[in-house]
């Protein structure tokens, strides 16, 4: 398995100005795996419940994406539903049941323990160290957190974070993980913990990079229509580690990163522009490599 | 003149989490001219008032900025004061006193009427008109405005839009003079209002430029301080107007217009890091060639 993404695969319910969905296929490590599947073999290492069926299987499936790490257990899949604002900037939590995804524990298969690329999505960092206990050390390992285990287990996530190669996570969580609200800063604060790359996601302005070289800031493409932001940061996560994996026999030096985070950046604007997963599940490399073109355009910054 | 800028110049008082500095010579037209002063002949119309003394003057005139369009008027000058929040993204304004402001009306000296560039500070749109219809049509008008009038005189500043050819605001003013949230619909709205170029200003996420050819994202530099955004976007204004001052003698097609943006983007990073326009007052052609270099490569995307 060249790619391995553990994290939440979910029943979404999602209001915004444009339109709604109720109990649709959605999650981290859904969004993750959909965007990337257009690089990468890639295997999820979750739960769902009893009630995730197999049209719910099939939205995965059809990607190619490997599922004997999804572990169906008694009890309901988790579900989300939330609402958007106006402007789709702000977001308010509605509902979370947690259902089969309270008593999770991942056990990965034995057919992945020797994954090139592992990503692990945003869930307890207990949880994250017990999946890369389960694993000979890959090539390397991205991660998710968010506020709630940067305020709530603190320890754990920092025992993760030492073994994590590219920690993903937007900018109020990186200012609050560093307890420094300047970002270049807070950048060299995480940096000392572990991620030799820190990547800040930016919402609609895109992505910020610190590695070893010199930052890198990509925009987020500029978009006549955008209808549902759910999930567009595990898309970008899912197209910069499906990208990584799909050029695995190149040093992963300051240029590949970058190429990767753009593509990234670009699997997010087809999640974006539709409801839920539906922008995901159709692309062709054709539209990809275009929309990378878009964005490339887009910053560029030359002669005449 | 080569380039001609109307605006406000008035005493700033400014809290930020990092200091503060009370009643030090600022206003729109200061920042920009002082950024532009980098790279063009600039001159200023706007007035000030009886408390404003040769100590002012001088911070304007080390530049060599031609001040005879500088009005001195009976009464106080503008005087403008406020609070950033800890993490510099809001502001709160303290008080606002017009002063000799409120009666301007901006006369264009003699030696002015033939400006190759214009910029319109951001003031009352019919005086914005009056100042185009003083001069000779110049090569190319940049102008800038605020909710205030995007409210309250529509008729005039569409009148005015009419005749600018860029357009510097931000996204809200962007969205709200569009009414239209998404960017993209809104720049093809505004478009059609007159201006041939939308810039829209997103702080510490850059600027967007949306022409007659593919849409130009910048990136904000990322820096490891920031004292004071006060005159950010008014730096970015002159940087850009200053570079294409500069480079007048070439056509201004969309490899130069994407460099004046990126020297704009240089240019509003110099003030940030000081208080007022401190960090205005003393660069070099080195120092500004350095950081362009940098934004270069935080934007740059391209093979190993």
């Amino acid at each position: 398995m060249s790619l391995l993404v553990v994290g939440s695969v979910a029943f979404d319910s999602i209001e915004t100005p444009f339109g709604a969905r109720r109990e649709v296929v959605g999650g981290a490590a859904t969004y993750f795996a959909l965007a990337a599947s257009y690089f990468s073999d890639v295997g999820v290492v979750g739960a769902v419940g009893e009630d995730f069926g197999p049209e719910h299987m099939s939205v995965l499936q059809r990607r190619n994406i490997d599922l004997s790490g999804l572990e169906r257990l008694e009890g309901p899949t988790f579900r989300w539903s939330g609402r958007y604002s106006y402007d789709l900037n702000s977001r308010e939590t509605l509902d979370t049941q947690l259902g089969v995804f309270e008593g999770f524990h991942p056990r990965i298969p034995e057919k992945y323990r020797e994954p090139e690329f592992l990503f692990l999505g945003n869930i307890d960092p207990d949880l994250q160290h017990a999946v890369l206990s389960q694993v000979k050390r890959p090539r390397l390992v991205g991660c998710d957190t968010m506020n709630f285990w940067i305020e709530g287990k603190p320890e754990a996530l920092k025992r993760t974070l030492s073994l994590v190669d590219v920690l993903v996570i937007n900018d109020s969580e990186a200012r609050e993980l560093a307890k420094e609200p300047n970002l270049v800063k807070a950048a060299a604060r995480i940096r000392g913990m572990g991620p030799k790359t820190l990547i800040v996601k930016r919402g609609e302005f895109g992505a910020a990079a610190f590695g070893a070289t010199s930052p890198f800031a990509v925009p987020a493409l500029l978009l006549d229509s955008v209808q549902d932001p759910t999930g567009a940061g595990d898309s970008f996560a899912g197209g910069m580690m499906g990208y990584l994996g799909a050029n695995a026999s190149s040093t992963i030096g300051d240029g590949l990163m970058r190429r990767a985070i753009a593509m990234g950046s670009v699997m997010a604007s087809f999640t974006v522009q539709s409801f839920g997963v539906e922008g995901l599940l159709d692309l062709t490399p054709g539209q990809i490599e275009q929309r990378y073109a878009e964005l490339k355009a887009l910053s560029h910054l030359e002669a005449d």
